[in-house]
């Protein structure tokens, strides 16, 4: 019997169709409620906060504005006071049930901040809290991994990197659901991925890296791995991977490294890959085209979409690697020790 | 024979009374130039940018404005445009010499940002190119992993957090390089400390969490367990501990877990470690007083300073343990492979 997680992996392509075609033709009230924004603040935890990681590359990268996660702390514990105007405060979580988060977004609208909620709780305390509610229409996820609430997050904040002027093409939007489809099925065809899984069922570690708009997808992948498969799985920025961790890649701990074709960073990311297999490890590379692979040991496909929207099925074949490795490993990946699906962090 | 590792923990003490004694002068002259200052913007990597995650913390709960990390890629990549009208870039460097520091510092200066350069390098281009120079007075280092360029960057970022207003009393950081000589030695005499060691030298990986102004500290240990000791350690706050890898907790991975006394996030924290040790895991605490320690399985002595400044000598103990525990396990912590003092990243 397949897992829940198996089962929502394939509901994203539908999932990511619904909240598309619900949230682009809200981007004229959002560029409204955001014409006077000169700085974002996300706020998220788990994979929400991977998401943002992607929110705040878009911003910044394309839409020219600083972005930045929130500490949550600083609003729920240490009650600072912080003047937010000129701020869009993004709060972003699954359930819009997490207190510290609809906390934080309360203490944001409170210090001047307008405010938008990413969720798929419609009718949640953080939608109704929000100047505006995002909803992800990615229906029930029941996995304890989060899947299809992960990528239809990716895709709300995508509409919202639009709405505050990121110089992107809606089109390439419109056609991830159908690259996310043809993405799952090259997956589980390709021949690399029997071979990750085995490989990766013997290692006590792995390192995930990724650069610039795919470094959330790393950190998410990382996150996935040590949720469902219980790995020692570190997702880290190419830079920060050789600033220190470069160390703990070895014949025992290989790297996973992402990329996507045609961005400034993929070359950097091949050299990496490179390196890592220079060094006696392996590395087995997600997206990025020939030239990740060429530098992989093993490689899985990527999106064929430009970089901006590349994120929302890059994670894909990650997901199908991972769903299959607990499998592989024992593990019920829709019920993992120590976690529940509604998080509440508050001390 | 000691490493020079050793050696240069027993050189904090002397190394900060220098650095504050020569930087806490020049607070009227940094009030200037941070005058209309409503963000801060850290450019740093590796230890140098979890001494950012400490300044982040004392700006934004201490100093009432908002504070974050830069990711150099959009400045030296992606060259994203970005007004930074307002912004006060404060660049953080061991050598001032690594490039895509430095670039990053002129982009942001191009931006419309002030600048700031906190380095060891007298002189470097990072040092010339900022507004700024707050120089650390750590002398030479030449073990790899940071010891007192770490420690005298987190002193310049407290005299900079009182330039920016921060509610502090300066007589709490100039009795800190007195608190680090006693904790050095109250570290080594602590019986917790071989048998910490003993533990540790076991076990394939380890979780370090702390939460606020601590939680910088967590993310060094364990860029320092990862760098001297090759362990597979992730450095994750309180919440993102809570929200997934607390699956990773088990008898063969620990938790190392640092506190403060009197800090609001401490009752948290020690129900973190007793959670852990809940789960069947064990929770080595440094710091925090009876609260942590009676919550953890082990623990060394933490500083007796308020939390502003605690974090300064926080990291000693955990200093001290990574030094003993990389001779334990027969690795020379001075020159660990694949590292070099002087990290480029430039793509």
């Amino acid at each position: 019997m397949p897992t829940r997680m198996r089962h929502e992996i394939g509901e994203q392509p539908e999932a990511l169709r619904r909240t598309i075609g619900s949230l682009v033709p809200r981007i004229g009230e959002l560029e409204r409620l955001a014409a006077r924004t000169r700085q974002v603040l996300f706020i998220a935890r788990g994979s929400s906060d991977n998401a943002a990681v992607y929110g705040r590359y878009l911003v910044e990268a394309r839409a020219g504005r600083l972005a930045t996660l929130a500490a949550p702390s600083i609003a729920t514990t240490y009650r600072g006071r912080i003047d937010l105007d000129g701020v869009l405060a993004v709060a972003i979580s699954q359930s819009g049930r997490t207190e510290e988060i609809v906390q934080t977004l309360a203490w944001a609208k409170d210090c001047g901040a307008r405010t938008v909620a990413v969720t798929n709780g419609r009718g949640s305390p953080l939608a109704e809290a929000a100047d505006a509610a995002l909803i992800t229409e990615a229906g029930e996820e029941l996995a304890v991994p989060a899947t299809k609430t992960y990528t239809t997050q990716l895709a709300a904040l995508s509409v919202l990197g639009a709405a505050l002027g990121a110089d992107v093409d809606l089109a390439d939007l419109v056609r991830v659901p159908d690259e996310v489809e043809r993405l799952i099925e090259a997956t589980e065809a390709a021949e690399a991925l029997p071979r990750i899984v085995e490989e990766l069922s013997g290692v006590r570690g792995v390192v995930v890296s990724a650069r610039g708009l795919a470094f959330g997808t790393a950190l998410e992948l990382a996150l996935k791995l040590k949720e469902a498969c219980y790995l020692h799985a570190m997702g880290l920025s190419y830079a920060d991977l050789l600033h220190g961790p470069m160390a703990v890649v070895d014949e025992t701990t290989p790297a996973l490294v992402l990329g996507v074709e045609g961005s400034p960073v993929l070359e950097g990311t091949a050299a990496l890959a490179a390196r890592v297999t220079r060094a006696g490890a392996r590395a087995y590379g997600i997206g990025g085209g020939p030239v990740l692979a060429g530098a992989c040991s093993l490689a899985l496909p990527g999106p064929e979409l430009p970089e901006w929207t590349a994120p929302l099925a890059l994670v894909v074949p990650g997901q199908v690697m991972v769903e299959r490795l607990a499998g592989r490993l024992g593990i019920n990946p829709d019920v993992p020790r120590g976690l529940n699906k509604v998080t509440q962090t508050g001390a």
